[in-house]
């Protein structure tokens, strides 16, 4: 059978966009993996699989898969287009969605310039909940990488991240930690690293390393950790606009127990057809 | 304006292939720049151009953009990907194909088991058409790279190419020599340098450095020009088959002032349409 996709990308995160509301198919990990693959495929960062719901309280069930072909529990730059691609498509005619994901349930709304906010949940800061091994909660904690202490931030939006200050986000050593800290025996799920460079009270530039990715372009979720970070230690207040290298999202937070707002753009790039 | 596309590969060499026979539109290099970006755009190797030819003696014309927007003259892998597309969309009946290129006409078989036989036109061993700055035309020469003699081949396949013999192809020095070749001060146009390793008489095992691209999977005219000069070298003899990372290609040429024969294999990936 063809399969009808959509192409699309959040600040050079890119996705490709399964409608299975209206198409029927059995999509598996290897087609993932077949399809994800940049030379002899479609190529792209995840795959978003556009599902009807299990439960009547939200609109839209949203499940992703790495190019690898494993499953992700949140994607935030994936959010915002998976939001304009329901509207498009015209599988909506809302422009507030609630969608569930594997991590709960994610609420977006179209706004009239064309970007998307996401009401991405409230951060879980719980050691247990992150995953983190550590006696107790705190703001930050003492690391110890290869004998070296390195001090973070331990945050879960639904996805786990550490976030390191840093003084100059260019010579951030991204590379050299993040994967040490993506496999550190105290993050037993692995975890996302991001590397923040405060400008001032509202401005931030951050780049993060993507578990099982590398360095990405921007990463969502990374950027409302990296506010909460910066936020419940008294560096910045919200809102918050983050640079990445991929361009900039706009995050808000009230504080603890609060959703935190993630606005950022959603690009279509094309439309594509391929055999199943 | 929605353009139609088609998403190609051969051996992993990648090409989005427009027909611009049936569908009207002014393409230029920064179209091929926007959408050859891997993340924000559609993401291929090569942009292939399907036209209506100039010259009443050709079915064709065939013009190749890099993801850079820079004009090439020749690809191998594209030319078998662009028979494939114009007998798929009925562009043509015909099974044999004469196309005008940039640097000649080329003429194309698809065979009745799917694979594409490429006439690539006779090697120019000279060394001004190559271009390669030498006293006289030899089998091979040596070129001095950072105080080091190394061999090699020079030998233009409408592209020019330099290829070495080495004795082990996992541990050939591809990224070290490849770029330092590429860019020497003899070879005016620069050059894609291929790194052969013979196995026997007929079979022979290749990585090429792609000038502006660096290693690739399987470059056709690479292949070509390796088969050349292993040739002429007497080294093998004509059949042979060479593998590349990507894949397999088979390659006939029956001496001096005749044509080199590829064959190998082109597939379909899927189907796109994009806004200019």
């Amino acid at each position: 059978m063809l399969l009808r996709f959509t192409k699309m990308h959040g600040l050079g995160n890119d996705f490709m966009v399964l409608d299975l509301v209206s198409q029927h198919a059995h999509i598996l990990p290897k087609h993932a993996k077949q399809w994800g693959d940049r030379h002899t495929g479609i190529g792209f960062d995840q795959l978003l699989i556009v599902e009807a719901p299990n439960n009547p309280d939200v609109d839209f069930r949203y499940r992703i898969f790495n190019a690898d072909g494993s499953e992700v529990e949140q994607c935030g730059n994936g959010a915002r287009c998976f939001a304009r691609f329901v509207l498009d498509k015209r599988l909506t005619a809302k422009r507030h969605i609630r969608v569930e994901t594997k991590s709960g349930i994610i609420e977006l709304d179209v706004r009239s310039d064309g970007q998307i906010g996401v009401n991405m949940g409230a951060p879980r800061l719980v050691p247990a909940d992150i995953p983190f091994q550590a006696p107790a909660q705190a703001l930050s904690y003492q690391v110890d990488v290869d004998g070296t202490p390195v001090e973070l931030a331990a945050i879960s939006m639904g996805n786990p991240h550490a976030v390191l200050r840093v003084a100059d986000i260019n010579s951030a050593p991204v590379h050299e930690l993040g994967p040490k800290i993506e496999h550190h025996p105290r993050f037993p799920a692995r975890v996302n690293v991001g590397f923040l460079q405060v400008i001032d009270r509202h401005r931030a530039q951050l780049r993060v390393w993507e578990r099982g990715a590398g360095e990405t372009q921007a990463c969502g979720t990374g950027a409302c950790a990296a506010a909460v970070a910066a936020i419940s230690q008294g560096w910045m207040d919200s809102p918050l606009l983050i640079d990445l290298p991929g361009g900039r999202l706009s995050i808000e937070w009230a504080g603890p127990g609060q959703p935190v707002m993630m606005t950022g753009p959603a690009v279509r790039v094309y439309e594509g057809q391929v055999r199943l």
